[in-house]
């Protein structure tokens, strides 16, 4: 089991977060977490804050010589923006903007100053996720398990992606997109949409494909409900602020489909190995991994704060007024992405501790390269062991 | 904190729950469980399972003259199949279905025969969920939180629902459609699409939208990934056998349009109560309920097992060959629905649990009471007790 | 990670308990557990009711052909008593015993029959957790390690056990002996102790050793709080019914002695093994298994229900009255030492899963095989691979 | 539910500790804390250490305006040695000293530097668990509830202990002992003890009484085995480094004595109070607190660092050999009080969070006042509600 906490609000002086119970070995670099961080700072449609902010994540515990040690990862990024918000004079907030947490926060907790939700509601708070992800992705890589994502919808603007285009080649071309996304044109048509919805004072969401190569089959399981890969996929995935839906492969699409042109294939390849000729499943069968790629979709809404405002009620008056603007993004969907990735790294790096066990890389090694796979050699059947009976 | 574990196989003497966490003074009836099982045992579409099975659920503890006692609760549901199965003689199954986790049970828990993963990934196993969910169900009435759903699509085909039809029309219409679709016409229309697949041998899956009415604004929280209450429902829709996506309130149609069309606008009602007019967000913003319905829609995949067979390998001969039918429902989606509203109620009752404290109704009752609403005389700030301030 | 579920009440119809996470391939047969179970019943000092029940547990599920599936494992016991309760007319109770869960009960839950809180408060529950310690134990047997237990006082009788006699000789001869001593002629002075409690009306407690022979080192960890072995078992022991203290080796005396006296030299055998000349330590240090044996010493007060009863206070009444006496042992502490061995086995089921992971005794094994174990040739640091240093 | 997570090595920059799940509105001030952080840094039989480090804890979120938020609270504090050995040349730590986790830290880890294990293991950690602590005792304040401790034995040393002396006195006297003993006799003893155990180059070990006053009862639950609140305060306290046994109330002892004589009689006072006249069961029956304090006695063994060495083998030459002194205490029992205080606070504050739910302090205190106590009023049972019966 692996676990974390993160803590910072986001005008504070410092987001922290605690990783616990990742094996010691894992080589860690500041340079390998504050990339990532970097990619959660860009991307077409942001704000003004990224500008102040340039994260940088400092590890105070949990690695020794550049390595894991198996002990409590903590990790810090300081805010900027602290100093500047420390010595201006902050006016309440009291008027709720709709899609937030200002009014169900209030509510719940029984803030009389809406920012007291709003400063730990903000997504700054994903910085750590990043931060806490990059362990995690570094642990999967270990194994040969790449994570990855990009953006295939902003508003209305749908990409268009040959399906001749690889993961890995989405995921590349993606990098060098400013609203990350593969395609050029759709790249060019997406911005555009972006930049008029800055001119309306609106905002965007959009869709995002989160992938992960050359997981192993058989993480997750089907034997109990909080088990299942797909669930625990998919609830870290709206787990991040403003995703509201999530699906394991295009699954909403599937619905509409028969399942003699939905299921995948089993078939076998001339070196043994056993393959789907196609991944609608998105890489998980019964609540476990297939070995195929892992895909997640993921919905995200369109920001909160919108520059024109929306209608509310100041509850300080009483009065119905429009929320008051203040400085935010105008879509959110290209930095996304990493954060997404975050969160599907930590999911899948828990899954794998489960699979392998033991306290260090050098520990776990021989038993990844010794696990059960896809192919015929490991799985033949005509030597039954023991065979199906009922309980007694 | 509540929690339940699940036990039994699909041929197997008995299923068996266990619900641990719930408070006393629930009252318990068999009925009211059973009808939710018979619920659950219905819709058009179903193979020849369910003639033979007339679930029953036995509570065998936790419950004393009718009403829980804060004891953990023990159900059990026989099956009548089972009886069958012991007198026949069961051939291994060696050829894997794609798209079940008969492959994927079999690598990761090292089967010899397909049966022994089929047998518990099989969604007999959601009778106890059901039954559960029935529980969770009746603890959430005694504060007036109801739980329903419908089918909105089957295969190709899509409900017309009217706006006009408010989710309790929806619901209660629903119940007397023989595909849970609270429109006649769009039953018929689903009901022949079932039958067509019947005809190709094939399979068709659907979406699902569950709801909770009644729901108090303030449950699950944005102060940590893990309490998000959006991510713990799609979570727990994910968890059920066959649903690959969940989205709260129209996620991926939301994505698509600009911010001004999206948000909920927050207005004053005369009564001093704080409306939305529209409740595009589900039910939820920040990872906390608002107090308007709580709207999930689910993405089922058709059923795996296809009576005309799919490409597979066999793994006792090593040869590509296709699947061998065994009885099977054509179309699972209405029966789901039941599965997922148990589902739904369990979370939402962890949540309430979690808001109310508390060992018993008699407890809790007046706590609920007292609970913050969205009403401005709660929510009014001009007498700001803490103002907001930085962390030092 | 394992988990389990209890549930059922002294007298209701049947006890049941889930047992999930177990991995598959370990033999199973009733026997085995009937076996714990019978043990569990015996011992000079019980009241009438073990004449009554003849436990025999039920799997109906997680076990296929006399091995675990992976699956989740229902196990039932009928309570016999349960036809008789039922044709009786009960009458409420009303005065609480001092000790029991009557009273603290009955102010949590708001019960207004005492009874329902001691139908669960009961050590009858404790038969599941002898059932699901059983399936622990036979696992843990698949690697060598055994748990066992014996008695060491009985009220103000303390055994005389000679230090030649080695644990496996104690564990044994322990099952010959009606209070489960190692001694015959301290069970001789056991007996005696008990037989004149029952003639004073009185009841009485005691200590047990329990012990787990043949554990890796490496179980356990020093690196977060909750991770630490020795706080694990002693909560485990603690949580049995009228388990009140515990300790990892004899901590109570040794926090009288020095440390010179107390700390186990580390030495070099012949053979390269790093052994311990001593085991005051109780195999567990700095949260971790040390590899000699786990020790866990354990109090248990005297049964609260007194025949000559104690002072208390009728609530239906509002006056001070005595107990009234029901049906109960005199002396449990005999029959507690299975109880207390289930706990164990699984608190170290738990600690070996998650160090071997996997899903499979067959996977497990080799992992088994290979783990790094106290001699020098594993641990010789000449070859220093990464050094300390401080984070970054 | 709350938990926390702590990080940072012994020399290591900063030590960081997130606790999530406080509701809001609990006073938080940096004295308060600190002023735990000193004791914890005080009293007779330290070594070098303290007179290096003055902790501070850093309260970095989850605090706005003086009160926390409810949202996760970050807090750590500076190592000041930290700046020394980064300067110093540390030699690699190849002979593991009996007693530490550093053997087996290594054999679970694989580290090839001991050092690794040791930073980790090493006490410096519980400086987090205080300041976790701090907060949880701050908001038990806020219902009355007192936590506090005393040392009752040191080495062979045992307190003479008026029974006169209440249980608040015991504390406030303990606070001007410099080994934390309420009596002063018993201090100079304890004083001369640790003396002699420096001039021996030995360490002492000891026991401690840690107390909370003003509990509610109905916190912890019989239900099951987890909810236990005497396991779960038994298993907290030998969380704690160097704790290896730990009971509830006088345990051991009470396993020697007839029932007659260890059960608390229930006896009615004038004002329709339930009482007791004796707390042999140290303020919790049925694994639910009574009232009446809760006494949790503590053994620590002797400090695994000696002086004089102790026999090992040095793992980079395979020779026997003593361990090799490094700065420690002689004696931590007098600095253990608080970490202990701290850890029964955190245990404290999660059951009373279960039993009052809501998320502010402001909705908690009615629900409080609220709680059936032990009072003739609220138990009453003449008006019966619901009898029982059998499930059905």
């Amino acid at each position: 089991m692996i676990r974390f906490l993160t803590a910072g609000e986001s005008h504070g002086p410092r987001l922290t977060a605690i990783l616990e119970g990742m094996p010691a070995g894992i080589p860690v670099e500041s340079e390998y977490i504050n990339h990532q961080l970097v990619r959660r700072q860009e991307g077409y449609g942001s704000g003004g804050r990224m500008n102040i902010e340039r994260d940088e994540a400092q590890v105070t515990s949990g690695v020794a010589a550049g390595f894991t040690t198996g002990s409590p990862i903590a990790m810090t990024v300081e805010n900027r923006d602290y100093k500047n918000w420390r010595e201006r004079d902050i006016t309440p907030m009291t008027t709720p903007r709709p899609g937030h947490a200002d009014l169900t926060g209030a509510i719940k907790y029984g803030y009389s100053d809406l920012r007291i939700a709003l400063e730990r509601a903000s997504a700054r708070e994903t910085t750590m996720r990043v931060a806490v992800g990059a362990i995690c992705r570094r642990f999967l890589e270990e194994f040969g398990v790449k994570i990855g994502g990009y953006v295939t919808q902003i508003g209305a603007e749908i990409a268009t992606l040959s399906t001749d285009l690889s993961l890995e080649d989405r995921i590349i071309q993606a990098e060098v997109s400013d609203v990350r996304c593969p395609d050029e044109e759709s790249t060019e048509r997406m911005h555009e949409a972006i930049r008029q919805a800055k001119i309306a004072k609106d905002t965007l969401g959009g869709v995002m494909e989160i992938v992960a190569i050359g997981v192993p089959p058989g993480l997750g399981s089907h034997v109990h409900y909080d088990r299942r890969l797909d669930a625990r996929i998919v609830g870290a995935m709206v787990s991040v602020h403003a995703m509201k839906g999530a699906e394991i492969g295009p699954a909403f699409e599937n619905a509409g489909k028969p399942g003699s042109q939905v299921h995948d294939v089993i078939a076998l390849h001339d070196d043994g190995q056993i393959i789907r000729t196609t991944n609608r499943a998105g890489g998980i069968e019964g609540g476990i991994t297939t070995g195929e790629p892992i895909i997640a979709r993921v919905a995200m809404k369109p920001i909160s704060t919108l520059m024109r405002g929306i209608g509310s009620v100041n509850l300080a008056s009483g009065a119905e007024e429009s929320t008051v603007y203040e400085r935010s993004d105008f879509c959110a969907v290209p930095r996304a992405v990493p954060i997404l990735e975050a969160m599907l790294a930590f999911v899948l790096a828990d899954a794998l501790i489960e699979k392998l066990g033991g306290d260090s890389i050098s520990e776990m090694r021989p038993r990844f390269e010794n696990l059960r796979r896809a192919n015929l050699a490991d799985l033949m059947m005509d030597n039954v062991e023991w065979r199906f009976g009922y309980p007694v």
